[in-house]
């Protein structure tokens, strides 16, 4: 396939993949799953819908099932994990937007969950998620093989922790200046903002793209391939973002925008100016196409996914 | 043994075991064991040690250890098991402290972590303790065989999640009135603060007394009689819980007390009375100490623990 193919069928199959994502969380999220469970508080699952259902586009999702699709993974089991990724990616973003934290009260172009219900809610609906994640993991459904289950939690758990996803968070907070020096945050080096970053949001991209791997049992060249990919698309992700959020318009956006340069926070963007971030993410996304050369034209898709997040308008 | 035997190798082996997984602890919350982990933050790793280590009887650990010796599970499995539990249970308390939830200043008789330090990083270390329950769960440590690993998470998880113990905390809040009908508190029925409170606080009790039976991979009488055990011990807890906010002093309890009077909260004391929920109290006791009878006088101490949590003053 060419660029313009590649693309074209990634837009089919990115649709495609969040359509069956959106059904399958819909399915997981009326609580009726668990064998000796009790019924979930109505208002906690009219919540915890509101956090996951009805938007976005599903990017870790596609990526799940994709890289399993390189290792012929049956694809019920790819959406499992896809849908458990999801659910975590969501209570970050319930977690993020609270007051104490970013205090946004737009999310996807609909009220952040603290905004539609209230504060109380939000912290819980996103404890809720984040544990639900490692239900539907842990769950017969998602892998006929428990060590591949436990595989999958075990380096999900690790993306998601204080050495990953929540530890860029706390990270991002201090690079704010939040805690004590204001100047802090102007005086971080491109290495620091890399690293947050690629705490902060990489680790789960990272998740997303090795979870073929991880379901498949590979261990080989292919495995080091994808973690190459995932660390690449990454960056270019937050690159991406930060460009976004200097120069999108809030209504396109569909949350609000430039509120990094406000805050005097430390992007790369704040760091190299928009030329100069641009630059380095032609770079990375040279980098995640080249990682992908032992699986040849069957991982087209997958190039034409690193060149839309690096270029996408929302 | 006899009672008195009983009650004082009750009182050794907590103060042993609660020893044991301070030193673990301590340990895990280094955050170094992770291989391909980035360091925790700084302040992160300062604050989940300010809500994991120093305080605390370790009641949950104590029921694991004591649980997996009736199956002769090695010591060390069990304490890692129990390590993982203690810090999901820290995580519960961290998020319920918060100004949005109970709005607790106290807790242990030191600072709550959003006193400690702040909001922002309060919610961050519920998620991180949250996440990191189910990394510990999930390694090698915890137990050789990954089949068993995966039981241990997926069983976390149930009693952890909406249909748990979060969903437990949501029904608290509802039955507090806060969303809806303030008169909606005083019309709970019995079952349904039952309900409210297996789920709130009995679903990681259940879990730290089944927790033996999973390590061992046990399925018959012994299970059933560990599963009865635990949910009899679970309701006695909270009674006794809710007996201590109605008469104890909040020095010696080490939190404020008399908050559920004052918020016009739905308990069973405020219900039966504090006659009627001693009465009821012992019945659980009673009910606890004979679902054990299988394991004869091997389980002496699990029978001294529930007469110490319905009795306890603090």
């Amino acid at each position: 396939m060419d660029h313009a193919e590649a693309d074209a069928e990634f837009h089919v199959r990115l649709e495609r993949i969040a359509s069956e994502i959106e059904t399958l969380l819909a399915e997981l999220l009326e609580g009726t799953s668990g064998s000796g469970q009790r019924p979930w508080p109505a208002r906690l699952k009219m919540a915890m819908r509101h956090a996951v259902l009805g938007g976005g586009k599903r990017l870790r999702p596609f990526l799940v099932v994709e890289s399993a699709a390189l290792f012929a993974v049956p694809r019920e089991h790819a959406l499992q994990v896809g849908a458990a990724l999801e659910c975590l990616h969501c209570y970050s973003l319930v977690h993020d937007d609270l007051p104490a934290l970013d205090n946004d009260d737009m999310r996807r172009g609909r009220p952040t969950v603290h905004r539609a219900f209230d504060e109380a809610t939000a912290v819980l609906v996103g404890d809720a998620l984040l544990t639900l994640a490692f239900d539907i993991m842990s769950r017969e459904t998602t892998h006929p093989d428990p060590r591949v289950r436990n595989r999958l939690v075990a380096t999900l758990a690790e993306a998601a922790g204080p050495g990953g996803m929540v530890g860029g968070q706390m990270l991002d907070l201090m690079a704010d200046g939040r805690f004590s020096d204001p100047q802090r945050a102007l005086s971080l080096a491109a290495e620091e903002i890399v690293a947050l970053q690629a705490m902060k949001t990489g680790a789960l991209l990272r998740f997303a793209c090795m979870a073929g791997a991880h379901m498949a049992d590979e261990h080989g060249e292919k495995r080091v391939a994808l973690a190459r990919y995932g660390a690449a698309l990454g960056e270019a992700f937050q690159i991406s973002d930060d460009l976004l959020d200097a120069s999108g318009e809030a209504t396109m956006v569909g949350k609000a925008t430039g509120k990094d340069a406000r805050a005097g926070k430390a992007t790369l963007v704040g760091l190299f100016g928009v030329a100069g971030a641009q630059a380095r993410l032609e770079g990375l996304v040279d980098a995640a196409q080249s990682a992908l050369e032992c699986f040849g034209t069957q991982a087209d898709v997958l190039r034409a996914a690193v060149r839309f997040v690096a270029h996408r308008r929302t």
